[in-house]
């Protein structure tokens, strides 16, 4: 590999932030949240403070050939973030400032490294809310969430990401600015290139400041709490109550084993004997009457009880219960020999229940435990498999499982990925999904806008 | 120009549909709606009636380096579906099936020449909606609504076409076939090549199957109307209603010599003295809160009068009297020298009343009449010019009032075009709006998916 040492310190000259190549350092931001392990090391850190140092950063690179990882939060779990052998890791956490409020249009200007709640809590006194709201709410940074079009609970009534972002502005590959979409409600002047980046994963461009539709602060939600014998009646009623044209503002679904998990973790009150769990909630003017519909639903298809939160802790504190999966889901793992992988696929509705009971054949076959989590609402289902990263056959057994988990969503209709990105972990997955058109327009698009190919290689596009 | 006579006989033995070179067909398959007179003949129409057709005229024209235009309506107003010289007319309104409703996961799936409105007529015993409603929503075809990502009136409240696309089939240039997007309610699994497409005004493939998401079938609307002494004043009255939180499903404007040439035309019933005219509607369960808060507000604004709609009919001919605006243009048209064109300038909400003063400066200063229909709740305005065609300085000024309105939209930080598209007529603004980065983004793009060119050439794309 050619030594960049010396030009890496003219680079550090031309930043307002820093650069390091502390190897200890590397190897904490060579990794995201997910399971992904990289083959080699990373050249260096920057931690852009501007857009200036992502200009510079890009440039030096262009010219050097120099793999280039742009970096938020580091809280995606599909690998899209982590290092590749001499790459530079671009990380634009520090940038996270908000730029401007546009009460009267309903908008806020960001730069990309602010954390989501934090945006949240900042557009409160206002009135407004940005509602995409990914698991990781509170770890992730709005860059990385339009990076990967991220989704999240509120789905379900409010959609993902991509249809609250009006206006990017993006350095290219060669350090170029350029600024796409609009700031105005609609607009189709030209290509929806706002469209292509969203969910681009780092491949594209490194995104520096982003306007986004808000809309206004809802009421409080009402929620409700629906058990069941099994995941497949849960199912069947998700289908039920979305046929009745019904728009919660959150339909989660969590198995059996993951209430247990998270009961072994943190006393929620749930109990931990049931099959599955439903959790719903309205912040419609309509709440009591969505509550009592799905009252209505899951009863006739086979709740073993169903219980209100009548106020606003309550209802949060089923939310949390929720929220905790994942961090219920690493607590086991830990205690199990630490390996852990969240799949995301997402299936057409209707055939939730037929998916649920694959992932359970799945479990069986390979001999791995599975436990399911989902936006029921939108049939995005995350299932996690659980191995012991000190058994070779384990690791390869869950491995197994986390991918014919996909096979399976594909066989259904469905997608390898709803929100969380295809990332290191799914690229060969990917190929399968897309047909050879799409495999093709893919690589000549990806050509065309990083025709030197270091926008984060290795990763969603590598093996289409 | 080289002969392609004796080709073209084989071309048309390969398809189930035609093929013509009747030049009166020619001439009428030449236009759209615009005002746009290609230079050139076009060499043949080929009428498609099945995907194998599309394949094999993309294929015949690829080899030869023929353009080819992808035609569905031809309802479109800035001239994206006219012929260039020497070019296929790829007509697939033939192509007009409903393939398949899932009720289940409320999703519709069509071949691209479906007429909008027949696709509405045709989900509505199903409860199901399919909300995009261009103004031409009885003409256009559901194709070239994805191509354009067309707007409508439904928009302020239910969004634009793109958030109604799921999947689509596309042809490529070099007669590929290729399946792009999800069923899934939510997918990213690789770039978003459906939004790339949708809005690509035939520059990038012909779209010959869509995927549409759908909405249940809401209740009738409840409808107002409220008359101001000046457009300034409705203007201000918009951004404040839309302040509120307001979620009206449709809130247009008519300036007073709009409302004046629909009066001339059909009665309506609307005074035809006033300043302007908004009308709201509401298809919320709060839709009586709605109405009153409407009223509230125009009342605070100077609104010289409200009415209510109390029945689906009275509020159908509200809605009946807007939807003539284009139609009264033309027919204002007809008797004043027949120039006639429609801008399509979306402006921040809370620029509307000044976006609207600088009209009435430009219609002054050009010497051109100018009346202004919006889709006010979005910023949306299609301010329509009027000219002699029989005088060349008319033409001129009213080409020139015309261009000096986008130029007043882009000062105020507005966008060329909300929701008709570039086609021909605007493809020298799109130069101006984009910055040189996104129009080299566009340019590699462009020639990425395309590369000999032959998509749709000097519309969209031909000035960057």
């Amino acid at each position: 590999m050619t030594d960049h040492s010396a030009d890496l310190s003219v680079l550090a000259g031309l930043l307002a932030g820093s650069l390091t190549t502390d190897p200890d350092v590397l190897a904490t931001y060579s990794l995201d949240e997910s399971e992904h392990r990289p083959d080699g090391a990373a050249l260096a850190l920057v931690r852009a403070t501007c857009v200036d140092d992502v200009v510079a950063t890009m440039r030096f690179a262009h010219e050097r050939g120099i793999p280039v990882i742009p970096q938020g939060a580091r809280s995606g779990l599909s690998g899209g973030a982590c290092a590749v052998d001499g790459c530079i890791l671009l990380s634009v956490k520090a940038m996270d400032r908000i730029l401007a409020v546009d009460e009267e249009n309903k908008t806020v200007t960001v730069e990309p490294g602010i954390i989501n709640l934090d945006l949240k809590n900042a557009l409160r006194p206002y009135g407004l809310a940005y509602p995409p709201d990914p698991g990781s709410v509170a770890l992730c940074s709005i860059g990385g969430n339009i990076a990967t079009n991220a989704g999240g609970m509120c789905c379900v009534k409010y959609g993902v990401t991509r249809e609250y972002v009006r206006e990017i502005t993006v350095v290219l590959a060669d350090g170029t600015v350029t600024r796409l979409g609009h700031r105005t409600v609609k607009g189709v002047a030209g290509l929806d290139l706002t469209a292509l980046f969203t969910g681009s994963e780092g491949t594209l461009g490194v995104i520096v400041e982003a306007t986004l539709k808000l809309v206004p602060l809802g009421p409080d939600p009402l929620s409700a709490l629906a058990t069941f014998p099994s995941v497949t009646a849960a199912a069947s009623a998700v289908s039920a109550y979305m046929r009745t044209g019904a728009t919660p503002s959150l339909l989660e679904m969590m198995d059996g084993t993951t209430v247990g998990m998270i009961q072994d973790m943190t006393d929620f009150g749930l109990d931990a004997t049931v099959g599955a769990v439903l959790i719903m909630q309205s912040d419609a003017t309509t709440a009591s009457a969505d509550a009592e519909a799905f009252a209505d639903i899951v009863q006739t298809h086979g709740a073993v009880d169903v219980a209100f939160a009548d106020n606003p802790d309550d209802s949060e504190m089923l939310v949390a219960a929720r929220r905790s999966a994942q961090t219920a889901f690493e607590h086991h793992a830990q205690s199990h020999g630490g390996g852990q992988m969240l799949d995301d696929v997402c299936v057409p509705r209707d055939r939730l229940a037929e998916f649920c009971d694959g992932i359970t054949r799945i479990g069986k076959e390979t001999g791995i435990q599975v436990a399911v989590i989902a936006h029921a609402g939108d049939g995005n289902t995350h299932p996690s498999v659980f191995f012991d990263n000190d058994d070779p056959a384990s690791v390869t057994a869950g491995y197994d499982a986390f991918h014919r988990i996909m096979g399976l969503g594909l066989e259904l209709g469905g997608t390898i990925t709803g929100e969380h990105g295809v990332g290191a972990l799914k690229a060969e997955w990917l190929a399968t999904e897309l047909d050879e058109g799409n495999r093709r327009l893919h690589r000549s698009i990806k050509d065309a806008v990083d025709p030197t190919g270091i926008l984060n290689p290795g990763k969603m596009l590598s093996h289409l």
